[in-house]
């Protein structure tokens, strides 16, 4: 079921390239164009035929198109759709798939002309992998799209994408921007953050070798490893483009690891059992919610 | 091959009856004994057969044993060596698995008799599971046991207890107690005391909802709940016992925190992109160490 004739894949990374797969194996368009600007994509894109017709252009990408999807780090937003809204489509759709978007909004709206439907959004889908080839279609299966329409944005508009996102496989749900922004602050860049801090301070240490952080690492370090190896580029322009709900959580966390380590300085184990034992319950229900697989050690030992 | 006559393990968890199904399964010894003071645990051991008898006293356990391992939680071993010193076999060794090594072997000397080879050891090893029936005997294949033993411990007591390790498919490395308590601080007992922070902060937010923490966990913060669910007791008695290196450490945590913070305050974009792209390479040398799987995103996208 075509949902819209043409469709535009700006960046065709992990997420744009798992979309164009998701895309083309659903059927949802009669014609899949897409752009990137890193020509050592190039061959990847074509030998594994993510794209009908892979633009010279990114103006020349979005004529024509009825939806185009911003995929590329929200950093590029600004100066993207500077270039490409003279050739945007009357009528047609611009959305995108950036981590944040109370300033992804400002930065679009200032350059997406009136008759253009402006419409962010953000699956909450991911892995560490980065590139054409780390996509894939189920990226996005019994995840959640949460769309943030601005204010009087077109119905018809937004229950297509709707739609879209749903026909890929994922739940959506409705949200302000700025909540959005303080949803994504705590579930995923506050982990991102110290996840890479947690890597630095063990590669900056002397009487620990890296090697040793490497070897032992299976006491819990290696967990953080996952997610501090995602895309840098990605992950800078999301903390500075989420700089408020960032620092306010980050804030909050901040002070509730000093109230633990206050409470280890002072050995008051009551505290710290009282602590652990309540944050148990939470990964029961984030297993019961369909958002984690029920398998000891992420299935670590599956293989063995 | 049988390596000691008889071994006890005193306390049946993910741990202890890992190492009873590892030591049936390899034949390591002619008689296993088990004590669990845990009454609710005692009808799944003796369904599952994991030991050859369960004691019904520990000091009955010990005794005529040729290797006593303490799989308890460490605030558990004065009391507990304390009970069984008398009963101990003459030149029999006592061991133990806990995360925490120096003051182990100071509660542990202070009981333990001189005719007795004390040498403590850690096997790096885990799940978020607790109990007699999360544990499994591949458990530690692969991982790696760090033996401690005290200056002037048996050759011979040493060399046994490193056979037995590698039997149950570990790899063994010797370290000084000191030095095991500041690797196992950075490797494993800080991630966990982060992973619990963050799960709480998350859980006390008025901003955002617990149902909006679960649903949207996919994003980075569901990584997190996987050893913020493992075993409040013995983790509680873990930060008692290793509090100068949780201290020290968490201090330098704090610290390269509070940069990152700066960073984003005062939208460094460079120094954040830096940070994020030197972390990415410690991942790689972790599955190259094989002490993590190659798979993305741990594997939960190969059900689908």
């Amino acid at each position: 079921m075509a949902l819209y004739n043409q469709i535009t894949i700006i960046g065709l990374g992990l997420i744009g390239s798992s979309m164009a797969r998701g895309i083309k194996e659903r059927g949802l368009t009669d014609k899949l164009i897409g752009f990137d600007n890193n020509k050592e994509y190039h061959s990847t894109i074509q030998s594994l035929e993510l794209v009908d017709d892979l633009a010279k252009t990114i103006e020349n990408s979005v004529e024509n198109s009825d939806l185009v999807i911003l995929a590329t780090p929200v950093g590029t937003y600004s100066e993207i759709s500077k270039k490409i809204a003279p050739s945007l489509k009357e009528g047609s759709t611009i959305t995108d798939v950036g981590s944040v978007k109370s300033s992804v909004l400002k930065m679009l709206s200032a350059h997406i002309p009136d008759h253009v439907h402006l419409i962010p959004a953000h699956p909450v889908a991911g892995t560490e992998q980065s590139g054409p080839k780390a996509g894939f279609s189920k990226l996005f299966h019994d995840r959640w799209a949460i769309i943030t329409p601005p204010e009087g944005a077109d119905k018809e508009a937004i229950e297509n994408l709707k739609q879209f996102w749903e026909a890929l496989g994922s739940n959506v749900e409705m949200m302000d921007p700025d909540h959005h922004d303080q949803v994504l602050a705590i579930t995923s860049h506050i982990p991102h953050l110290i996840a890479y801090n947690i890597v630095g301070t063990a590669r900056d240490l002397e009487t620990v070798t890296k090697s040793e952080v490497i070897k032992f690492s299976a006491g819990g370090f290696r967990d953080f490893t996952r997610i501090a190896a995602s895309n840098p580029t990605m992950w800078r322009d999301v903390f500075l483009n989420n700089k408020d709900a960032v620092l306010e959580m980050l804030g909050r966390f901040s002070e509730d690891l000093t109230a633990l380590q206050r409470a280890i300085r002072w050995e008051d184990g009551d505290a710290l059992y009282d602590m652990f034992e309540k944050t148990r319950r939470i990964r029961k229900q984030i297993i019961d919610a369909g958002q984690d697989e029920d398998v000891t050690d992420f299935g670590r030992h599956q293989d063995d």
